[in-house]
C-alpha cells in the first residue's frame, strides 16, 4: 500500500522499513525509496508500535493526506459515479472502492463518511483510493441537486420492494447512485434530492446483504449494459 | 455471533461471558445461556487472553464443529450452488456465506478451502455460515462430475474474455458455479470437470475485483433472471 501510495503521485515525507522487509521486498521497495524524502530502518520493536494489525509487513509511511475536490465541477456529467452517504465501516468504503475501480466506475463521491485515508480504509481498498478519482462533500444534497441540474440521473437505492428495480434501470452514463449508512440506509433529505428510487430485487435474506456486496451489485448493474454486448 | 451459533443448533459447551457484557447484552444473551451446558462469568484479562481481536464484545463460546455432508445427495439438483475452490482468506470465505445467504443460493459447496468455522470467517460470515447449506468435499472434481451426471450444469468462473458470459447465462435452477482460489483461480483439474466457462465481462482494472466482490456479481448473476420480473 505504501508503494502504491508512491506510484500514484501521493507525497511521501518518510518512509520506515525494518530490515528484514527491505530484503523480502528490495526491488518492490524501490518506488517508495526513490519517492520517500527520508527513509529509515526500524528495530521490530518500533515496527510493533507503528503498526496497527498483530501481524506488520514492516513498511510504513507518513504522508501528505491528498486533498479531494468537492463540487459538481470534478464530476463528469456523462460518466456513471457511485455516491457513499454517512458509510461508517473503513473496509466497506475501502472495499467500495476498490470494486468501483475494478469495474471502471468512474468515481467515488462521500458525504459524511468514515475518513477513505484511514488505515484500516486504505487496506481494504487495496491501493484503489489513491487511483480512483474521490470527490468528498460537505453537502451531498446540495451536490446531487447540482448534477442533476447539470442533466445527471440521480438514484437514491433502498431496501424497498415498491421502488425500481436496478435490473430495469437504462442508462448508459450521466448517472450517479447513492448508498446509504450501514444500519439506515439513505438519509431522507438525500433521498428528496434524488430524482429516482431503486432497489436490489432479492428472494433471500435482504436484510443481511452487507454493504460492500450491496454496493458491488448495484455498481455492476450500472455499468452491465455497457460491457454485456 | 455465539448467540447465532446457539440459535442454529450448534452443541454449546461452554460460554465464557464478561460481567460487563452479560449487563450490556442480558436480553441478547438469552438464548446463549440457555443452549450452553455451562456458563462462565471471566474476568477482563481472560478475555483478552482468549479474543483474538483487539476489542473484544466479551462473548465467547466452545462449540461442536458442525460435520458436514460431502457427497452429491446433499446437493439438490434444482437447485442454484456456489462452489468455492481452495479460497485461502477466511474473510473472502465468510463474505461469500453472508452473500449467498443473502442472494437466496441453495448452498455452498467447498472444496480444499480454510476453515469456513475458524473465528475470522465466522465474523465475516455474520452466522451465515450456521444457516447456509454447506457440502465440504475432499474432491470436488468427483463431485462436480457427479453432480453433472444428475443434469446439474456445472460453471467454471474464469478471467478470461473468451469465455461465455455471466450476464448471457440463462439459467433458473440446476446449476453450480465455481470460483476459484485468490491468487491461481480454477484449477485445471476442475476446470476439465466442469461443462462450461463463464466470466464477467468487465471494462475496469478485472484483476482487481477481490474474490467475494467477484463472487458477489457471479451468484447476482445465476439469481438475477429469477428475481428481475
Amino acid at each position: 500500500m505504501c508503494v502504491d501510495a508512491a506510484r500514484s503521485g501521493v507525497s511521501v515525507r518518510e518512509a520506515y522499513i525494518l530490515p528484514s522487509a527491505a530484503e523480502k521486498y528490495s526491488s518492490e521497495l524501490v518506488p517508495l525509496q526513490a519517492a520517500a524524502q527520508k527513509v529509515f530502518y526500524i528495530s521490530d520493536a518500533v515496527a510493533a508500535k507503528l503498526s496497527d494489525t498483530k501481524n506488520t509487513q514492516g513498511v510504513f509511511a507518513v504522508c501528505d493526506i491528498p486533498s479531494l475536490p468537492s463540487d459538481a465541477s470534478a464530476v463528469d456529467p456523462r460518466g456513471i459515479y457511485i455516491a457513499a452517504e454517512r458509510l461508517q465501516d473503513p473496509a466497506n468504503l475501502g472495499a467500495l472502492c476498490r470494486t468501483a475501480e475494478a469495474l471502471g466506475i468512474d468515481g467515488l463521491i462521500t458525504g459524511g463518511c468514515c475518513d477513505v485515508f484511514s488505515p484500516k480504509a486504505l487496506r481494504a481498498s487495496m491501493g484503489a483510493a489513491f487511483r480512483l478519482p474521490l470527490i468528498d462533500s460537505a453537502d451531498l444534497v446540495g451536490l446531487l441537486l447540482s448534477l442533476s441540474a447539470r442533466e445527471m440521473r440521480t438514484l437514491a437505492s433502498v431496501p424497498d420492494a415498491s421502488a425500481a428495480k436496478i435490473t430495469d434501470l437504462r442508462a448508459d452514463g450521466g448517472v450517479v447512485c447513492v448508498i446509504g449508512n450501514e444500519g439506515n440506509g439513505v438519509s431522507e433529505q438525500v433521498l428528496s434530492a434524488c430524482g429516482e428510487r431503486v432497489t436490489i430485487p432479492m428472494a433471500g435474506r435482504a436484510e443481511s446483504l452487507n454493504a460492500s456486496a450491496a454496493a458491488a451489485i448495484l455498481m455492476w448493474e450500472l455499468v452491465r449494459n455497457g460491457v454485456r454486448d
